[in-house]
This record gives structure tokens, sequence and C-alpha cells, in this order.
């Protein structure tokens, strides 16, 4: 049994002082050069993504607390692709990151108990190393608390953590969150969320509960209706960088502490190497291209955490 | 490039004279007694779950035009799981069924587009075949259009189809799917089903539309009102049986016609053979209690889509 995910990830946060996370949302058409799969095998395809995963890693594991791995990457290879996305959880494990495993998941909650126990269940199987497992999974709570609960029980046993989504980032998805009486469903989904997870045994040291929520960072007046619905919520935080989410909406994310989130970005990070200009500073290497781009997005989100207290209302 | 989905499936429900559809949704807890697992590893936990899941099938085969196969449930053995998952959809095929693979994934369209090649998509890889993969993929929409589009694209190109969740059977999906003003949450995601189904370009020679709908059957007169709502949509009806919904209830989301809707039923055809005295009469043979069930299933749900223009408003 570790301890809470919540104060695990402070620790995680406080060494590299930087609450800024990393997806890896690897696709073939951009792998650098030297990565590209030599044919046009599945095998191949899948090596390829899985060692530029391995590299993002590498690259980041000095640099950022935690990674998200997105499970759709791995998943667009079947199986074994679900194989590359255990085996990259385990390997940034190993490089003293904490994982996010970005599945999504929803469904009644007879079936969210066996998703439960694919994604975060700890000690079922001798033949298996819970290694392979995230410390935290996004879920999809739309089938209301039957669907996460199995998900918030093994937190709660096992020091992990989820995050539902309230607010996703896309613009097509205001179409359903936008929609509502009163308030906005994404409100309603906040309250949810709360209720679920505010109770004082899911809450760890820190004060922040395993039941975290996954609010992109849209107008400042929202989050901050958002923030108030969910004050002891750990909020993960997507979009920063290509989905276009700015340092000041970010900012409103955070508790007045400057804790309570994770920012994310993923594609602005780990193809930081197209840039030709930026490839040719560093000969070549697009690692360190990789590093680059991720020591700047830590310190802007560090910065960004720091003035949140500060932040006019 | 096959026919329609829609159109496909009227064949397959003509040569049955059923739109009946057994999920397969196996538990390690509920095998038949000679096929559960010979130790306590992940190895030998997934030979069972597949053995048993293999004879279901095969039960099935002649009696009903599909089957839907719960990702979740294969999942819980990691990518070992994902690969019988694949494997199963294959054995399926073989034995002339459709197959609906039960995902419910739902992510942002950048995300949904690499959620599509792993479950829908055709035609990617020499090394690998497409017989593995679904006719039909059960989403969750609630990122809006953009986390449907990519698999709407190939059910277009590829004669698959999508079933949407638009309301779930389980009573406490009620807490977001009742929410809303002038009306539900539920009715406003029925309508943008619609909306991102009923073009012609998307709808079969039979008139419906490869964007399907998951619809549980609750009170008769929501039913009606979401029938109205989606007129050109097939539905998928979980949780007859186990998860309570009447016969009454289930004739309601046919359309006048008798078709329009598939009907769900897992555990209480797949477990059939958990009673003492149905066991005993087919003399042990688990596979006879299925296909008993499963016949019995099938002829209720005929009854129920052919009293379907009959029924009273």
């Amino acid at each position: 049994v570790s301890r809470h995910f919540a104060d695990r990830l402070a620790d995680a946060i406080a060494a590299r002082r930087t609450p800024a996370v990393v997806g890896i949302d690897p696709v073939l058409e951009r792998l650098p050069t030297g990565l590209r799969p030599r044919d046009g095998s599945l095998a191949s395809a899948c090596e390829a993504v899985e060692a530029f995963a391995r590299g993002v890693i590498d690259a980041v594991a000095a640099i950022v607390p935690a990674v998200k791995i997105n499970s759709a990457f791995f998943e667009a290879f079947y199986d074994r692709g679900v194989a590359a996305y255990y085996r990259l959880i385990r390997y940034a494990h190993r490089r003293g990151l904490l994982v996010i495993g970005d599945v999504k998941r929803g469904d009644i909650g007879s079936t969210a108990r066996l998703y439960a126990c694919g994604h975060l269940v700890r000690g079922r199987f001798a033949d298996w190393s819970d290694e392979n497992l995230p410390d935290a999974a996004t879920l999809a709570g739309y089938l209301g608390r039957d669907s996460v609960q199995p998900f918030i029980d093994a937190a709660a046993r096992q020091g992990t953590s989820v995050f539902v989504l309230v607010r996703p980032s896309n613009p097509s998805a205001d179409e359903i969150h936008e929609f509502g009486g009163h308030e906005p469903l994404y409100l309603h989904l906040a309250r949810c969320v709360h209720a679920w997870g505010s109770v004082a045994e899911l809450r760890g040291a820190c004060g922040l509960s395993c039941v975290g929520a996954v609010v992109a960072a849209k107008d400042v007046a929202s989050t901050r209706a958002l923030r108030k619905a969910m004050p002891h919520t750990l909020w993960l935080v997507p979009g920063y960088g290509a989905q276009g989410a700015s340092l000041d909406a970010c900012r409103a994310c955070f508790r007045a502490a400057g804790d309570g989130a994770l920012i994310s970005a993923s594609r602005s990070v780990i193809y930081a190497f197209e840039d030709k200009a930026t490839l040719a500073r560093h000969a070549g290497d697009w690692q360190a291209c990789v590093a680059e781009a991720a020591r700047r997005f830590a310190r802007d989100i560090a910065t960004c955490a720091a003035s949140a207290g500060g932040a006019k209302p």
C-alpha cells in the first residue's frame, strides 16, 4: 500500500519544483527521422512508437514529476500496443516518474469493476507486476457514481487516484457540457465529483482528495466557479500549448496556495524537434529539443502556480 | 468495403428471425466448473475466460444475429486479455455472427482518431487481419461531435457502425442524464446523435443510419420521446434480464415496422447454467443451458418486435 497519491505527488512536485506533466501521445506520422518504422508492418510501427515514447520519457524524467500516457495512442496497435502501454508505465516508474494512465473509461458499475481491474487495482496475479499499472487513471463519470466507485474503492485502499472528466478541452465538448438549465452540465459534474470525493477518508495529508477532475482552462470566470465547487479536488488540466490554454487561464486552476492542479502539455513538448531551427540548434538531437521544451514548459507552469494566490479576481 | 452495417444486420435478423443480441461479459468467479483456471496466474485466468467466451459463442451462434463483446472483461487481463478480445471477435465472425465491440471510448478528436484506429478502421497493416475488428463499436459521445467523427468517417467508408451512449441502463446514470433545463440531458444527447447521423449518405438501404445509439428501456413515455427524436437511428438496448428492462419497455424501442432496435442480454443468458435445476435438466451440459436461455430470449424479443406496431401509445 502506497501513501495517498496527492501526498506522493506533492513530494514529486516539490522535488521537480513544478506541477507540469508531459503527455505521451505518439503518432507514427510525427516520429523523429531516426525512429521511423522500417516497413509498413504493425510490428515495426508499434516498436517505433514505443521507442519514441521511451526517448521522451528519458528526456523529461528529470524535469517533471509525472507523465500522462494516453492509452488511445497505443490501443491503435491493438493488443501489441496495449502491451507497450504497460511496459512504458513501468519504464516511467523506473525513471522516478509518477504515471497517469489516460484511459477515460466509463461504464455501468458491473463493467466499471472490470475496467478498474485492468487499469488501477493492485495485487491480483502473481505473474503480473503492478509496476505496470499507473498511479492514477482518467475516467468518464457520465454514468454516475456507479461508473467511478470501483476505481475510488481501489484508490482509497491503495494510494492511487482518479481524474474524472468535468470539462474537456475541445470546443465541440461545449455542445454537451454547456447544456443545462440554471447551470451548465460541467458545473453539475463538478458538484458530483466533489460529492464523490470530499469525504475525509478519501483525502490525503495535503487535504486533496483521491477523486480528482479533468478540467480544461477556458474563461477565467467559469474556472473560478469550478474551483469553488471543487475546493478539495486535484485537477488535471489538459490543453496547455497545442490545445490553446493560456497561462492566465491556467493560473485560475490552482488554489490560492499554488497547489491543487497539474497542467499537462503533450504535442508542444514531445514534437519540439519538428521546428527546424530548434533541431539545428541542438545539432539534430531530438531528445535535447524535447528536454528544452519540457524545461520551458516546467518553468512557465511553476511561475504560473507561484503567482496563483495573487491572481486578480 | 462491406455493405452498410444496418443492411447486413437486417439480413442477419431476417435469417435468425430475432433482433436479440447476446452480450459476452465473462467473469472468473462465475465460470462453469470444468473451465475454472488451474491456478491463480494471470495466464490461466485469461485462458479460462477466453475458453468460456468461445463456448458461449458456439452455443448461441445459430440462434442470434450478433454478439456484443464487452472489452472491459478482457482488459481486466491487460494486454493478454485484449489479445483474447480480438481473437474472440474473429472467432465469432467465423461462426457467422456480427460483432459489436462494447468499448465505450470517448475523447477529444485528436485522440478519438487513434481510438477509431484501434477499434474500427480497416486496412491499416498487412500483418493484421481486419477479421479481428468488430462490425460496430459502442462510444461515449460526451465530448461532442469531435469525439465520434473519426469513427463515423470509418463507418461511412467501410460499412461499419457506431452506437453512441444516449441513455445508460444503470440507475446512477440518472444523476447525470436526468440533469437539464427544459429537457433532460439524454434527450439533448439524442438530438445530437440524430444530427450527427441522419444525413442521407450515412443511411443504409433500410433507412437506418450508421450512427446508432445505446438506449436503455426505462419508462415507456421517455422511450417514445427518444424514438421521436431519433427516427432513423438503430438502437442497441442493454439491460434485458439481469439489468431489469421488461418486454413492455423494450417494445417501445422498436419502430412501428418492428425494426430499428437490437435488444441485448448478457448475464441472464451466459450464466443460465448457474441454476441447478436447469443444469440438471441438461445433464450438466452448461452450453445447452446457455443455448436454451438464448433461444427463450431470442423468441421473447422476436415476439416483442413483431408486436411493436400495435403497441398502445
